[in-house]
């Protein structure tokens, strides 16, 4: 049946039968491709139906859905023209795994971090209106991505615009993990109470029947209308924000949703659909395991394992286990996550000590303030994070927790290039928007070793600290120098010449270990640095060694602006030591979607690439020399 | 009464009249004090006996109280150990304006920004428990503030927390200006429904005497008793997340206030306390008018009117004014406000163009992928914000806006120093942190007329622009040059010799000019470049001149650390061009509060020190050379 799908017109032709058929070549598709790529799996088998149901009812030539997040929007990408490229998702010059506008004239807004759907699809709708047009807008929101407070500030605006506005809570009682939360249990309430929705009708007639209740309450209150909305319609937080509210509906009827939708198109108002879904549905697997196939690997559809194990520990699981050794320590050790116990290696600690662990939700800025409050009683609080998502609390860290130079430990998982998520995924900033903060110490370790060791030297310090980290297995360099972790200091990891003097930072170091024993072999004697400390930096050891050197360069998988190699022109320049400072970093660009060593690659920043550019600068001869004043 | 209360432990003793008398003598205190320092007014008038309250039923020495933004923290201040430092709020070396935890042991976090205050009460009430301890917390937020989306992100947590947590809802129906949004009309309908609370405890007799309801409801939904708490208890939207609703309460009335928060301190789990007050009560100018005494400078008490009127037209007016100039000529000009139209000059907009301007509340990130929406739909959506609140949408800019290229034109206000609110609310970061974010286009204008072209300028380009400019006067330079504005090229706005090469960022080109003239007089020779583009950068410019000095000197009111001046060194490496850059910015700090002359004298930014530090460099004759490879 997929095969005759090569636009959403084609839907339309079909009976209901033939899209139950649709819905189970779809789901076979999908667990088919995305067990050889990887992606995001559970989230696109919970929407088959309401995908489908949508691409019915609307047109999305004309109108518009904004697919929050957007790693649900798989089903809609094989919809809407690209079900040939689909085996390229989420590899380099492939599809990306998120809504792209360059992709196709389907989509209408690029998404990817949480949560950002409603505010976008009210600027669609502001915009319509003002234009006199009359498409319709959607916008498909997780229940998850519902906590995030962005989501909040645009139901509040959109409740008093009254503007013809679909929300869609795709409701899978889920995050990435369980949802937590009061508007969790609240929407578990509504779930649980769906005799509500049946009897309304019936109940409504009953009540205006007896003239003893509608008397006594009019005459009381004068608001049995109000009573009656409470009594027996779900929504009312919702219908109070100033939104009509419809549901709770099963997300897999596809006929129940077409139905409801049509009816949607004509009622006037910003609208709440709460439709339920079961992430993973029609993958026994990813139904038992819908956390475990949110985001997969390449794995083995008939055991779910992945094809390639990688049996080394990760960075974010050296994280997690360092923390719950702090914690067996020191009492003051608690731990916070913004919904992502699993991906930041928190899930042992909450285990271990669940009145010391904090899910907040998806609510970085919340989790960051809620850490100051613990911090200013005397606790140690550690918000286990990813770069990219760290931005969405910029300011709660230089208001809240800098400002008061509070010891909140920010553990940055997932800084540097993370792959295949790409462009909204890839945590090229930090060290950019986080060095410019007073009052902050920020370290990145060479390896797993080293990261358990800032750690526990965070947990000593007084004031806050960010170590950030890549994604994936931590490097394990075992016969690498062992030197303690000391503020401010960085370590010498290899010595062999004065020609290049080579500063890396973090797990660039591993790739520097290796440019160092190249160059050599070429002739180009080196030093290496590993730099530990983004700040403070290690002023001494940066004076003497620049002075040294022949060449200095910088390797940081981080913007050049504002990153570690500007910093350190700077530093020396105060010091009125002018010598070039070549730094290997990321370019004023957004990095696409591709695993990471093509694009260390593409970017410069391969082992290879790097030697070639240092050989060829020593070729030059155009050495500089260091002048003092 | 005022003289006598040394402490909070003398309000316990005052009888209910003494009280009243309290109040008037705090509000003459308060309205005398301000109207010759200046400072928050109608805000801290409006919580005198909420504040009495608070400090007869708790002990702040134990008991911690947050005050949500801070601002309406004087009384709080005046009662714990402050009153005669009162005089110096806000002043160089005074009293801040806002809490501050190293001024008093009262004071146990620190605010200045927006809807903090439930996430950090949350944090110390879970500290608290895990403490085993039984003190109090309390944040106490505006009906303004709770727009603001991590507020629901905390209300969110601390519903589920079940934790001991009162949060008192100071509702005074405004922000700044007037509020807006669903949970705004949500409150409204609230307060117009007083007669729920007063009659509660009628209905609930009545309606379990009636048999018919009774049984009809429990048999078909089973929920009667939310059927009441539905119908007779407003507040259903907090209940449902999980906080315990009491309200609403006069806030006005000292003893109903003690009243209820005795009784707060015995209900468990958190409650939110709903309490109206009246900004500017008790000042009839105030209370008429109170956003134009939200926030003011000295004052006759009398009229109401400033002591010292400045006429000079200010940096947000020309870019309200030139907003609606462009908005008449082009369709697609809209206007986005967090709930700042008049801080950010936005009202003669409002009023022009109320179909194309937003108040969206404060909610600074959905402000920015609101926009985002628009322009993705063509639309040119300026979106007027102070620098130091665009940190809370930090992550919209990088991912909604800047990621897509979209044509949001961002008008940073109040960059660089401000003065008296000092250390939260300076805009000291703005070019750090967003100078590494690509595709966006970053500005700075000399002038008020400047400003107006470069917004003219933003108006056409295609893709994502930052204009920052400062707090106050615009400066008029009225025979300075005018060159037309065109991407990525600076200005020339003094020739007079080859010594020192003078780069000013914005407004510090007035500062600049003066420099140079005084330079002269002491036969140091100079040139002045107003940079205009902080991105992208003039490189032809820098390169040239740059060559033909002796000495390279940056002016800028930004954090040195990401600022113009390290930007420009990094540049020149890029073309091997070593010199040494002299960056005249702000420290590695926060600053503190004081007048922006002190500040700018303190930190070497004012004309005297920068005139002394060059002179003193040229004096040592050390001039470094310009070397190219």
């Amino acid at each position: 049946m997929l095969e005759q799908i090569n636009s959403p017109d084609d839907l339309k032709k079909l009976k209901n039968n033939e899209i139950k058929i649709l819905a189970e070549d779809i789901r076979r598709f999908l667990v088919d491709s995305v067990s050889k790529t990887g992606g995001h799996l559970a989230s696109n088998l919970g929407v088959v139906e309401l995908t489908l149901a949508l691409h019915t009812v609307f047109n999305t030539l004309e109108d518009k859905i904004v697919w929050d997040v957007g790693h649900q929007s798989y089903v809609h990408k094989i919809l809407t023209d690209r079900k040939p490229q689909f085996h390229t998702i989420r590899q380099y010059k492939g599809i990306s795994g998120f809504p792209k506008r360059y992709e196709s004239p389907h989509d209408h807004f690029d998404t990817g971090h949480s949560s950002t759907s409603i505010s976008a699809a009210l600027g669609l709708a502001s915009a319509r209106d003002l234009n006199k047009d009359k498409y319709a807008v959607v916008a498909v929101i997780g229940d998850g991505a519902l906590t995030g407070g962005m989501a909040f500030e645009a139901l509040n605006h959109a409740g008093q615009s009254k503007k013809n506005l679909i929300v869609i809570l795709n409701d899978n009682e889920m995050s990435i993990s369980e949802n937590v939360g009061g508007l969790s249990n609240y929407l578990n309430k509504i779930r649980t109470n769906t005799v509500y929705s049946k009897v309304k009708g019936d109940v409504e007639n009953l009540i205006t029947s007896i003239p003893a209740i509608g008397k006594t309450v009019i005459k009381t209150a004068g608001k049995a209308k109000d009573c009656i909305k409470y009594l027996f319609v779900p929504g009312a937080l919702f219908e109070e924000l100033g939104f009509k509210y419809i549901g709770p509906i099963d997300g897999h009827n596809y006929s129940e949703i077409c139905k409801v939708l049509k009816s949607c198109k004509n009622i006037p108002g910003p609208i709440l659909l709460h439709v339920m879904t079961q992430k993973g549905k029609g993958y026994a697997l990813a139904e038992k395991f819908p956390d475990k196939f949110h985001g997969v690997n390449p794995f083995k559809i008939e055991t779910g394992k992945p094809i390639s194990s990688n049996k080394n520990i990760t960075y974010s699981e050296v994280a997690g286990n360092t923390l719950v050794a702090c914690a067996e320590k020191d009492k003051r050790v608690v731990a916070i996550t913004a919904a992502m116990p699993g991906g930041t290696g928190l899930s042992p600690f909450a285990k271990r000590f669940p009145e010391r662990f904090f899910d907040v939700g998806i609510a970085e800025q919340h989790a960051v303030t809620f850490a100051a409050g613990m911090a200013v009683s005397g606790y140690k609080p550690c918000f286990a994070v990813y770069s990219t998502f760290l931005q969405r609390a910029y300011d709660q860290v230089v208001h809240d927790v800098c400002l008061q130079n509070l010891p909140v430990i920010f553990l940055i998982d997932r800084a540097g290039l993370v792959g295949n998520d790409g462009e909204t995924h890839h945590g090229s900033f930090d060290i950019s928007f986080l060095s410019p903060v007073p009052n902050l110490t920020i370290m990145s370790p060479k390896n797993g070793w080293e990261l358990e060791k800032m750690i526990e030297f965070a947990m000593q310090h007084h004031g806050p600290v960010a170590i950030r980290y890549p994604r994936g297995s931590a490097i394990t360099m075992e016969n690498s120098i062992k030197n303690p972790i000391a503020l401010g200091k960085s370590e010498i990891l290899y010595e062999g010449g004065n020609d290049a003097f080579i500063i890396a930072v973090g797990h660039m170091n591993a790739y520097a270990l290796k440019i160092c024993e190249e160059l050599k072999e070429k002739s180009i004697g080196s030093t290496l640095c590993n730099f530990r400390f983004i700040k403070p930096m290690d002023e001494t050891m940066l004076i003497k060694q620049v002075k040294n050197h022949k060449k200095v360069y910088v390797i940081e998988d981080n913007a050049k602006i504002g990153g570690v190699g500007s910093q350190i022109q700077a530093l020396l320049n105060n010091y009125r030591i002018l010598k070039e400072v070549n730094t290997i970093g990321l370019p004023d660009a957004f990095i696409e979607h591709g695993d990471v060593n093509t694009l260390y690659q593409l970017y410069g920043l391969s082992i290879e690439e790097i030697v070639n550019r240092i050989t060829e600068d020593f070729a030059s001869k155009n050495f500089k020399n260091i002048r003092i004043r």
